[in-house]
């Protein structure tokens, strides 16, 4: 065994290790610190500034529930843009829908999306070629920003709330994700874990609310992300996500994502509705 | 900021790092070690050979999800024992529900309950003087075998399946508590977590089956045990705990538990699926 | 075996950690965060601001090297200060030579001095109360600014260069220490570790060199500081400290120091000679 | 900075952490795991089971302390062994001295060679051909058995007194040094830390001196071994490593060693003359 450890320190007071046996890759991009490390827990593992994006063995959560929900929630999603997600992950998911026509790619920072489809095959298995898919290595917010009643999804697979990511929390950024969407669109925004990001959750949440006329919280279960536990806000201008019918949806091939989880990831915990109701 | 932590050591290849400024308790007990330490991020933290058993701030999750499921499972919960569960916070739970008229804590460390006494007033408040609620230091497995028919709802609350706690993950222990139940018993286990103990849950899972006529698995979201998901196996002989009705249920005061969630509970990550279902 | 440690970040790039079962102490003064650590290697360990400064079982090196190798050195030390060395180690060393007839310890933080006292007894057993010792919590500096060739030998028993015991690296303290000696004085500063703070060595030995006719660096093993190579500089008015006559010495309760092992001290490895040549 | 780190638990009770920013090579041999990292502290590391044998930036310390202790205490090391020490450093130091004639390599493990050839080009540099060098990839202590007054040096550059190089520190292998080595030979064995491995020395100590009339223990200081000091025991037929004339020594090119260095590594802390003495 490995004398050798990956550690995040996921808070001021918490560190999470991972024994590794190898670097795969280390790089200073123009935008932030990116690694791919071997950990023996969790198979390859994707780094931006010391910050686990990704692993082999539990990507499938993060990455289903942050399309799916919005997708089966959406009568005719044929049009979707993923913000970020540069690894991949994300806009595979999109494209098991049949009804898409265009899945829209658009990461700021094109080593994540080179070293994804080099290290991370699977993850990234639509970056190297789909008939759908169209990769932008571009501003998130900007690219948004020139996009009017476009699209029907708009996923938002930001990293932290911190570096590059952090305007992508902003009122002004789920603003221009809103005129962007057709009438009927709806947005899914990764909104960090309900146990140790109380405050972003307690920020974020009423500013879409503002934007969007559905606005809900639903959770997953990330066990390389802090607390294990992690939060999707949606907002929608027409569908309510909480009233699909499990029985009529399409089957869809996933790890984590069902119809009826779908419906259940909305059931908070007492303290997390608290924290959308601004308690 | 202290330099000083707390490391468990999760699994071969996992390290969580809690930051200390405490060390209020340290002993070696007849059983186990036990110690108490002070962190930052999660307040007071109970370790049972250097085992995260609970915390001041996330004990709720696991404290009301063990028992509250059962306990609104069935409808008239008169007498209910709790087999493990030292600290006080499970039976604390039961006595929330008016139809308990007997209450009874079967901890086999007596040492627990004296330190949950002095470190975790909160957590063990009815262990210093309840009428409801019984305290034996004994053996469980030995409790449960002299009982017959005598329960109306039993709760494992048992720490790892390591040391003095690994008999409570055995079918000659399932088939006693079964017997010790009432004809309409039911009973919850806790069953570790489905990231990191698949083997665990795919065993336990149809030994309980094999015993109850209703096995269920559900989860809780509890972030500092190891992966942040955890489960709890139900074996009922007659109530199925997926058929409340949220509506119908009484209020509890609660930070995690709602009837709503109670449902969605059962609502499994497909991976999770296959696991009960032996795949 | 606990899974509390404690961590000291010894360089940017290096972490030192030693397991513990208790924590005995810890306390905001009004200088700096002090705690006492009771460690399983090294017994009860001192920390100010998380920084290792002695430990039971190998507190016996840096007290015997700071302090016998000016006592011997010189022939008549009858009045000799220490500068800091609250925990009373240094100074407990300074009288085991019966020509001292005054041993001053000027401490700026008292809460050293008390926990010390407490939780040290052994280290500490003279400032309890002993014939010869003066106690003043003051600022060092300060007092030696006001004291005019006044002591024989003066040690220099600080913390690390940062925080309050920055200024005693100065050529300006090292200048007042230079006139409160009297005119055959000599004394004695930790200078760091060879290894890890080389820039310090560099600057700080010809501070000394141009303020004391002879200057010499020595060397001593400490194996819970950085590296576990430690530096000590003589500055000196008169008295050659590599020239004594091991032969000629009163023997002393030792267990580093000898009169053989003082000699072979300067004896240094070319590259820590090279860094007091300047190159 | 890098969140990557490898940590060597140097005790039960002790851990040494250094922050890498790559893991070069790591593999399985017949005999131990091998890894090459890069750490930012001390550049290349070389590991085998998980222990750290020698860095880029303090290999000088050991490979000389080894070597020129012994070979400047013997006035003819023509014929010169090295058992163990692939890495190549203790060799590229002893042809340093003109009068070898040969020198010989006898390492067990082939692939510590060839990893110390690829990453380690400056500690190896005698290891790519050298027209004094003989290198062979066999057991030591048969290739010792095997020879009878053939040498005048012989080296014992081991690593820990587990796995493959337990039988190093034995009395039947001494036995068989001494018989390899003519009847002036000198040889010198590493023995570990006098902090971390007492009973170690208590035990080897007395043991070479039962084989040879002159039987003497030296120190060095090596920061990323284990407590920062290491032992060296002299077993020697007829030379006094002690009684050199430093100023009759040939310069050396050298960034630890001086001849009054030599002499003074054997002036001993009392607490380490009294392990050799048996206290």
């Amino acid at each position: 065994m490995s004398g050798m450890w990956f550690t995040e320190e996921q808070t001021a007071n918490i560190r999470f290790g991972c024994r590794i046996n190898n670097i795969l890759h280390s790089e200073k991009t123009d935008f932030q610190d990116l690694a791919v490390v071997e950990t023996l827990q969790w198979g390859r593992m994707l780094l931006l500034d010391n910050l686990v994006m990704t692993t082999d063995k539990d990507e499938f959560v993060y990455h289903e529930m942050i399309s799916h929900v919005a997708m089966n929630s959406h009568p005719n999603p044929k049009k979707v843009l993923v913000i970020g997600g540069g690894d991949g992950g994300t806009i595979r998911e999109v494209v098991k829908h049949a009804k898409v026509e265009k899945a829209v790619l658009c990461e700021i920072d094109g080593q994540v999306i080179e070293a994804s489809k080099k290290y991370f095959p699977e993850i990234a298995s639509v970056l190297t070629g789909h008939p759908k898919v169209d990769i932008l290595v571009a501003d998130g917010i900007k690219h948004v920003k020139e996009a009017k009643e476009e699209y029907d999804v708009i996923l938002v697979d930001s990293s932290e709330p911190i570096g590059p990511g952090a305007v992508l929390f902003t009122a002004e950024f789920y603003q221009a994700v809103s005129e962007a969407l057709k009438p009927d669109g709806i947005m899914v925004a990764q909104t960090e874990s309900p146990f140790y990001n109380q405050e972003l959750i307690q920020t974020v949440f009423p500013t879409i609310g503002s934007i969007f006329p559905i606005t809900k919280l639903y959770l997953a279960s990330i066990p390389t992300y802090p607390s294990g536990l992690w939060s999707f806000t949606v907002g929608s201008k027409v569908y309510d996500p909480e009233a699909i019918e499990p029985r009529e949806l399409a089957e869809l091939d996933t790890k984590y994502y069902t119809p009826y989880l779908h419906k259940a990831a909305f059931a908070l915990p007492q303290f997390v509705r608290n924290l959308t109701e601004g308690k």
